[in-house]
């Protein structure tokens, strides 16, 4: 909430003060003014009046709108996927622990397209690949949790796909509070994650 | 999504054969339209159309929309606020325990309205006097988490606060995909919950 936030009448002083963005920058400028003002709500027109630019600087870098949501959800997916593929070739729980670190350091290196991908209700084609893919991402990380539970070293009483969303509910629900640059850095909110997500809050 | 659409053209056929709304079930068929639509971009006339009345109708039962809504997140808040009330005078890791499974049976029995407050950003006095109330419900468990750190029944190496924003967004992520009526009962989903949040999901 109001991390892109533009008084009033700083849009002159932002057209001429401030330097070009590049394609990179222009993107991460976009997206932080979708997830404050929202996607569906935020015009070329708004974006360009928010960023102090003219509709000319962003068609630039993108055709459309929809360019700079399929770029940033994309950028978000990658992450995500890659994280599957660097759990390769280990037993289910230690590959489990990957991905839920994975997840963790992708969510905070990447925390304004990850917030704008949990966002994403399917309201257009680009969003509903989206979708496609986080549903498949779910799937394999599910299909980990099967393969643990039939090898005994995950908790075989709860059901592999509500575990995958009760643990991808915890992470997903770190872009609400967390901001970098706080308390916790990203390699201790990994491994209070995992501490919780694993092994649990209690102790005996 | 979707829960309340209604087809083009169906209002007339509303107004005509459905009987009248009570407060109850006007309130309910509001939050669920809010939930689909947006609760900003509902206007009383829109939300008339939608419920096949006339705003009239609406007006007899409630002063204003934000009178539905304050009342939509007061119910939500009071259910929340009662589990803390009765979790009273066990050991903290019970109480916990009690929380936990109390969050999860309101989260299930008044879907739609916890719904609604998960999505409150702080818009109106409404809106930050439930946000206000969520804090303190947060502030209450987290003194909770960190009673049972002191007392050697909750893991101390996560940070109560943290470890309270973690067990939270497992809970309130449920919203986001459990229905009554399907594969799980409240009471299956609440032990998950548990399972998970208490005990972790690895064995060893």
């Amino acid at each position: 909430m109001g991390a892109a936030s533009d008084p009033a009448g700083s849009a002159e002083v932002a057209r001429r003060g401030r330097p070009g963005y590049d394609r990179r920058s222009l993107l991460d400028a976009a997206v932080a003014v979708f997830n404050d003002a929202g996607y569906d709500a935020t015009s070329v027109a708004a974006l360009a009046a928010r960023l102090g630019l003219s509709k000319a600087a962003i068609y630039h870098h993108f055709s459309s709108k929809e360019q700079i949501l399929e770029t940033a959800l994309g950028d978000a997916l990658d992450g995500l996927e890659g994280v599957l593929v660097s759990a390769r070739n280990a037993p289910p729980a230690e590959r489990l622990a990957t991905v839920l670190r994975g997840a963790v350091s992708v969510l905070v290196a990447q925390l304004p397209a990850v917030t704008l991908l949990l966002r994403v209700r399917g309201n257009s084609e680009v969003e509903r690949r989206a979708l496609d893919r986080r549903r498949a991402f779910d799937q394999a990380v599910t299909a980990l949790v099967r393969e643990g539970q039939e090898q005994g070293s995950v908790r075989a009483d709860v059901d592999a796909s509500v575990a995958t969303r009760l643990l991808f509910g915890m992470v997903n629900s770190v872009v609400e509070w967390y901001r970098p640059g706080g308390a916790e850095d990203a390699e201790a909110l990994a491994r209070d994650v995992l501490a919780v997500a694993l092994d649990g809050l209690r102790l005996r």
